[in-house]
């Protein structure tokens, strides 16, 4: 059973004259924002507006790059290299960072986005090439990978890693989560469920069995339809089983500690 | 009569499958480079590449923002407003300063590219905010604006700002540049005779008249045909009017104690 | 004062993640729909989706082709020549033919979308190479154009305009439109009053004068919040009035044997 | 032996500011063209002065739909639904329809580039989506896939299908093409000798077994940097082999019949 863990979520994820998100609602629950950097979310004036709203909300700022697919949303795979790979994690990141460090704030995260989340999945030379890009450009910056295998493939580079788990996407049998193109409401209660499971270290899978995960955060999706009452209750359900929700530094050193 | 001029180039314009340029080959005839920062051309594979290249070369790295346009390559106005030129700045000019960080090489200048360098000419307020921009994620950063009425209109606002001419391009009577969509050959003799020109203070116009002009850099462009034999013979000419061409920094606080 | 006018509303709006405008209760309301086609939104399955809607509500299906700025949804003014603003719509317009085709419905309109709607009124070059450009692959599609000068610059060529007028933007003394980047809701009855003018053949303008105008549509935006409201009421207001809706092609060969 | 095939290539793949391949030179060596739609390659302006090219040439013009991918050039897998995969060529085929319609030329056939040709290999669906797309909008045009079990896949659904086999890439043996993301220049010896094995109906592959082959059509790639030459050296051995270049339509009736 964890004492600590970060909660994390999406944002930024409109474009131009299209929304998507309720961010300024969805923010107050969480302790870490993950923003779209323009390639399949988020352009300029929307990153600068999440960077404002990250900092007025005190949580950690980190980039969320993502394929190059407005049309998709970076939500279907494409075929990158490793080193393609990294270097669409560097540009993007760089491309926040310069509104991060407009407004005197740090990034103090990078997570893939979708599919590219994905491909790192299924690819460890991909998870490998990004982790190992980001902490060339800053080495005090955390890379999100999905706990279990992948995160565990990168561990030992190095370069500071954080576990994640999914409050609110099924879990396959290798302990996968099944990305949704399009994610529909989904009821608080089984999120804020699924959230405890995870923090007692295993959950369930759609086949009915169960897999074992260790993760230092916890993402609810921002355009999920009631994404806040998710963010709400996972964030209750948290504390209401004795952990605390926490920056994602404080989580790494409590863990490296612990 | 100056002592002392950068001499700049456009570069890393090629695309993906797309090739343009010999930048390999005119890196060696100047002191600057500016990289193209994916909106208008230059992917981040051709971005990585260009930061090594202006690292073997020991020239000052610059980004080279353009209007998001890849299909008319940034040469084609688009209507922005001051906050969005701005912000477009800050997304190029960060995602080139990552690979700028992975390599351990500094960037030096920010300027704008094609019909983004253009708006800064015609609307001093997007001169002011690129200005802005720039200085407010580092200060030591130097735009690079037309010498004349856009670079006068940006001067004491605490940011460094140099005063660029133009060995290539024709001028109008406002001291204008006249922008080619698709430079062809050139003579690099008459390129040379103009640049002789902008050492001199003055520059003749398409008109039959003259201008005035201070340079602290003098531009060739990357993607004329015959770019290298017009860097080599405007270099040389600089040097035979007793000139010497030198980093922007050292120009820039050359004019400051002149 | 006529008897015959097209109502006319844009849809498809829509890009990939991103939802706009809500198309299945406006549509019932017009006689024509205007559906993006790709550049500055309507991705290929929603382009798919309102030729299925413009069939389903029988409405005359349009093509709205837009310069080439998703982040800008065409709203921000691009400067074609008249070579590409003809390549631009007929790019579109065959894209949108395609899925016409695949059901079997006409198209039987185009008309430029936000800023390159606004580049025809500017420029006649434009407007002209844009006509005869639609004349070339379809002697029977009518592009639509704003009525007053930009209408009239190009009749006589030999190909059917159709004149246009909106109920919900304002007009400045020159008659032309003043266009929104983002809509915001209007006065249903405030837009039933200006369709009533246009009706009646000359409109106020901000400066508080009045221009002429004669009219074969009227445009009601489907990005406007309360759409569906405005539409409503202008149509009852046209019936108020004494004049009727109808297809385009009807208002036209009205016009012409009038 | 086969008497008679078609032979073709890939053009119209500059973009904007960016040239690639030699297609004036290379046209008059085929008897069919492929021209790029914009998505991974080939702006409107250039997918105009492709038709007219086409025409001068006298070669059947087709459409050669891309994956959105155009830094990528379209040859890098983008995991699309079958009915994604249709849309998309639905899109590209109409927007190259307009520029044909204009020119008073048919578009005799589609045919998926790079990716997006390997995804129709790889997942029968997206070839059948695809080749039903095409017919639903004309059954006159004949969809070009893969000879061997993709083209047989798709047999027997009422549409033309003209089976593809590539002079200028490796087999595996699974009789799947290599895909090279970058063309290099070939041997046209070697080449032409694979055409003359494809002819007799068996070529190698990489392992050093052979495949059997039935082809109605050859590829030649037009961004090979001695395309020219090698399709030169293709054409002059379908001769020397006793068999005959024909338009792909004239294939296809000689097979029915035969």
């Amino acid at each position: 059973m964890r004492n600590l863990v970060d909660l994390n979520a999406d944002a930024g994820e409109s474009f131009g004259r299209w929304s998507l998100g309720d961010d300024a609602r969805l923010l107050p629950h969480v302790t870490s924002v993950n923003v779209a950097c323009g390639w399949h979310a988020g352009d300029p004036a929307t990153m600068r507006a999440s960077v404002e709203l990250a900092a007025e909300n005190g949580v950690g700022l980190g980039a969320h790059p993502g394929l190059p697919d407005l049309a998709g949303f970076g939500r279907r795979a494409l075929a990158l290299t490793p080193r393609e790979a990294a270097d669409a994690c560097l540009y993007q990141y760089g491309a926040l960072r310069a509104f991060a460090d407009a407004h005197g704030v740090p990034i103090t995260h990078v997570k893939p986005h979708g599919a590219f989340y994905g491909l790192a999945i299924r690819d460890h030379s991909i998870a490998a090439a990004v982790v190992d890009a980001v902490g060339t450009v800053d080495g005090e910056v955390v890379t999100v990978l999905l706990a279990g295998p992948t995160a565990d493939a990168v561990a030992g580079r190095g370069v500071p890693v954080a576990r994640e788990a999914f409050a609110d996407l099924d879990y396959d049998d290798n302990g996968h989560i099944i990305i949704e193109p399009n994610p529909a409401a989904k009821d608080p209660r089984a999120c804020a469920d699924q959230a405890a499971a995870i923090l007692s270290g295993r959950v369930r899978t759609v086949s009915g069995g169960t897999v074992g995960i260790e993760a230092d955060t916890i993402c609810v999706h921002g355009d999920r339809p009631n994404a806040v009452d998710v963010a709400r209750a996972v964030r209750a359900r948290i504390a209401a089983e004795g952990a605390t929700v926490a920056p994602l530094r404080d989580v790494l050193a409590a863990r490296r500690q612990g």
